[in-house]
Formats: structure tokens, C-alpha cells, sequence
């Protein structure tokens, strides 16, 4: 088994370690020659483009950071469709557009390849321990002949469709909630401190009561210790719900609270915070009222 | 040890019957005979109005609708504060503004009375099984004198500080995340149905992903198995996000998703959904782009 990994970001080089450690020849591909020494030194071959590395590979893992630039490694210039072999499995691991998946799942039908919508969730240290989830659909044949892969790489399955397109929606919808309940809880938080209630206490009990959220749980604490650190960027919010409104908008259907959230990260952005922590968005609803959270330079 | 409860609606019943298994002799207050008669058929004593059962108690406990029916049963005509002893607990289980929780405070430890600020959460089934969340505030000796009492109807009590206040202030962030999170909850479930996902599929795979919440999880699956049967109504969050917006305005802090998250059950409150489960912020949702969600007329 010959797997590619194209896009050696946080994601991409969990997998790629994963990978590796099961025992699966890797192939990487990255523009930044610092990505491919790491890999190198771990056992892997790097490339710089998607052609020469596709072509020995059974399976084809794409890890890029928005459809546009899957389209570009897919089907441009030294992209990976040019020498794949009829019958590879491209794992689409990007989070895109629901109509972007389906567009490039049906475009690598029609080479004769074979595509899974397959969206990862987890972030950075489960991709590392090969225990991210994986919100998939595609046929049935791609899920065999990927099965040691997805077990490399995946905690969790969910088995979604026999066509690409549900895996990115529900991805779609886990992001519209992520993102919310993020907002939400820089909302809570910023409202704590302006009528003086002690951050660490509001935490606790509301992570034991009906208010409480994955995200309020885990992005809370970064408010309540002033941690703002990059785990994941402002930045990936204003994408993933611009996506969201979009989608929605193509849909007919209306999404105030996304379209809410959605300003404030773009706030935050456009204050100076777009490659720090998401929960950034605490401290511009803060100092909206005047108010300065802990960690606030 | 004797106990007064003013208001048997669910909660406050659900109080009186614990009480009353805890061996604790109750005093029961409402203006309907037939809550009256329930309460005696348990072993209960009913009255009209709160000034005789008062005279007798050592403890208080307030469980009406808003901060101006506890304004009227504690100080109004007939009102508790005409005939307690001084000395005796009030607890206030009212979810109010935080500043008129700390005015009734104010006024009752004016009168020689202990109170405390304890509003409760967990719903009629916790309520009836004595085992009710209490997020309370007040003096040490208020907690002292009526422990009987809260550990017969509660499981779980954050001690939130020495004065009314904080216990308030910390149930309204609570409702804060809960209301936004149930609206976040609709705007999902509508989004994913009018996109053709099949609303199990999406419950049961957020449940297990980063995008879950208490409220996703718990009023998700109201809107999977249609069923908008009341449990808590649209009209308690149209009431406990306005307390919300209200008293953030007042602090000069910024509360953009509460306030849209208020006009969405508003105009559930609008279309006739008051009285209906909370969930039915997800039918008006769906309406908006032209879809129907399982259970809706």
C-alpha cells in the first residue's frame, strides 16, 4: 500500500505520520521544503508537485486548505490526475463547499478515479495520533480499497453516502455550530467580566449545566487562562462560515446566527487577529463594552 | 422544620414534593384550588395566600414566574414579609434580572430576613426528583439554616458569594448560552433539511463531533422525532433573553447573537408558538426557506 499526502499542514502531516507509522509507504507533497525535510527524516519521500508522486500511489489523501487550491493540485499543472493510475482513491480531507465536493468527486469519477468526501474533524493533535474523525461518503469500493488508510488516520467513521456531497454537508453543519457556539461563548464570557462574575467560576458551572457546549467547554478555558495561541485561527471561521451563508443562501434557506458570528470573526480579523486563537472573538465583544479579558495586550 | 413554597408550577411542585419526602412539613402557596388540592392529597397544607404559611416557616422558597410576582408575594398585600418571623430563609429560585434579585435581597435582609439569591435549573423531572441545580448567592448563615431544605431539593449547589447578585448573574449567562445554542440548534436542523440530510444521520454524528451543545443534543432530537410537546416553552427564553439584552445594555456590553436569537423565538412567540416546546424555533427556521420539518402543521 502507497499512499500520497498532498498539503503537509497540521492535518496533513498527522496523517502523514500516521500513515507512516502503520507501515504504509508515504509520498508528501508540499510547497515549503522545510515540510518535506520533516518528512524525510520520518521515513517519507517528498515532491514538490502532485504528478510524480500520484503516479505510484494507491490511495491519494488531499490535504489543502480550500477547494480552490484541491482543484489546482487535482487537475492543473503537474496535478495529481495526470499520472494517477485508473481506480486510485483520492480522499478529499478539505473542508469546501458542499458544491465544490461534488463538482471534483464528479470530475474524478469521470477520469476514472475513484473520490471520497471525506472532511476531518479533530484537530491537530488527534491527526497526529491517527484519531481524527471523518465525515465521509463516496462509493463503496473507494471505502475497501482505502480501508487501511482510513484506519491509519481515523478514530471514527461515519459512513455518510455512496456519493460525494454529504460528507462536506455535514461538515457544513458542524462548522455553522462550532463557530456559533465560539461566538457564543465569547458573547458569555465578555458579559461575565463587564458585570464582574469571576471567569474561572462562570466556566465551571456552566460546563456542568444546560448551557454548556464542546466549544464553550474547550474554548472557554483559553479565556478564562488569557491564552490566545494559535490552535485554530480566527481566520478558519471566517471561511468555513462565509461557506455556511453561502451554502445556505444558494439553498433559499436563512442563517442569522451564522451570519451574526460570521461579522464578529471578520471583526476580529480585520483587528489584527486572524492567526490567533478563534476564541480572539471574546476579546473584541470586551472591549465593544469597554472591557479588557485576561491576555488582552 | 416548617417550609413555605410560593408557586407550584412544575418546578415549585416538583420542590413541595421533595420536601415532603425529606420529612420536611410544607406549606404550599398558589391561587389555583386545584394545585391547592395536590399538594394536600401528598400531606401538604395549601393556602390562598402566602402571609399564613409564612408565619409558620422557617424557610421560604419562592418559585413563581418573574421578579414582580416575587415583588408581590413577598411584599405585596397578604405578602410573606407581613407575618415571617424575623430570622427566616427566603429563597429566591425566581430566574430574574440580576438587579432585581439583588433589590428584593436588599429589601428582605432590610426586614431582618436571610436571603438568597438561587435560581434553579434542570427542569420538572430534576425538580420532582430532588435533584435540581442551585446557582445561589447569600450570607453563610442563610446556607446554615436552611441546608434541610436544599439538600432535599437539590443534587448539586454552586455557592456563587456572601450577597444576592451572583446567583442571578450566573443563571443569566447560563440562559444566555442555552437560548442561543437552542436557536443555533434550529438554524442547523433547518439548514441540513433544506439541503435533503436526513436530521438523524445529522444529530447523531454532531452529538459525537465538536459542533455538539446540551441544548443541540437535548432539543435536537425534539426536532428529529417531531415532537414539539411542551417540556419548556418558546415564552420562558422570549422572557430570559430579554432579561439578557435588557440588563447587557444596561452594562454597556454588546450582545449580538442574544439579540438575534431573541427575535427568532419572538417570532415563534408571534406565529403562535409560545406555549410550545422551545424547540419550535426550528419550524420557523425552515419556513423562512420554504421547508417543512417533520411534526410541523
Amino acid at each position: 500500500m502507497i499512499a500520497t499526502v498532498i498539503g503537509l499542514g497540521s492535518m496533513g502531516w498527522g496523517a502523514a505520520a500516521s500513515l507512516i507509522r502503520a507501515g504504509i509507504a508515504v509520498h508528501g507533497v508540499d510547497v515549503r521544503p522545510e515540510a518535506l525535510a520533516r518528512l524525510q527524516a520520518q521515513g517519507g519521500t517528498g515532491h514538490a508537485t502532485p504528478a510524480p508522486a500520484a503516479a505510484l500511489s494507491d490511495v491519494v489523501l488531499v490535504f489543502v486548505v480550500n477547494a480552490s487550491q484541491a482543484e489546482t493540485v487535482l487537475f492543473g499543472p503537474q496535478g495529481a490526475i495526470g499520472t494517477a493510475r485508473p481506480g486510485t482513491v483520492f480522499l478529499l480531507c478539505v473542508t469546501m463547499p458542499p458544491t465544490a465536493a461534488i463538482d471534483l468527486g464528479t470530475r474524478l469519477a469521470a477520469a476514472e478515479m475513484l473520490a471520497l468526501d471525506a472532511p476531518v474533524s479533530g484537530g491537530a493533535a488527534k491527526a497526529l495520533a491517527g484519531a481524527m474523525t471523518l465525515m465521509a461518503s463516496g462509493p463503496p469500493e473507494a471505502f475497501a480499497r482505502a480501508a487501511p488508510v482510513i484506519a491509519a488516520i481515523s478514530a471514527k467513521v461515519f459512513r455518510l453516502g455512496d456519493h460525494p456531497g454529504p460528507g462536506s454537508q455535514v461538515k457544513m453543519i458542524n462548522q455553522l455550530l462550532a463557530g456559533v457556539h465560539i461566538a457564543a461563548m465569547g458573547e458569555a464570557m465578555a458579559l461575565a467580566a463587564g458585570i464582574g462574575l469571576d471567569l474561572a467560576t462562570v466556566h465551571e458551572v456552566i460546563t456542568a449545566s444546560a448551557g454548556n457546549s464542546w466549544m464553550f467547554e474547550n474554548r472557554g478555558a483559553h479565556v478564562v487562562a488569557g491564552d490566545y495561541a494559535i490552535r485554530s485561527a480566527v481566520d478558519i471561521f471566517v471561511k468555513d462560515l462565509g461557506i455556511v451563508a453561502a451554502e445556505a443562501a444558494d439553498a433559499g434557506m436563512k442563517t442569522p446566527l451564522t451570519e451574526t458570528a460570521l461579522g464578529l470573526f471578520q471583526e476580529a480579523a480585520a483587528a489584527g487577529m486572524g492567526r490567533q486563537d478563534d476564541a480572539s472573538v471574546a476579546l473584541i465583544l470586551a472591549r465593544k463594552g469597554g472591557v479588557r479579558l485576561p491576555g488582552d495586550q
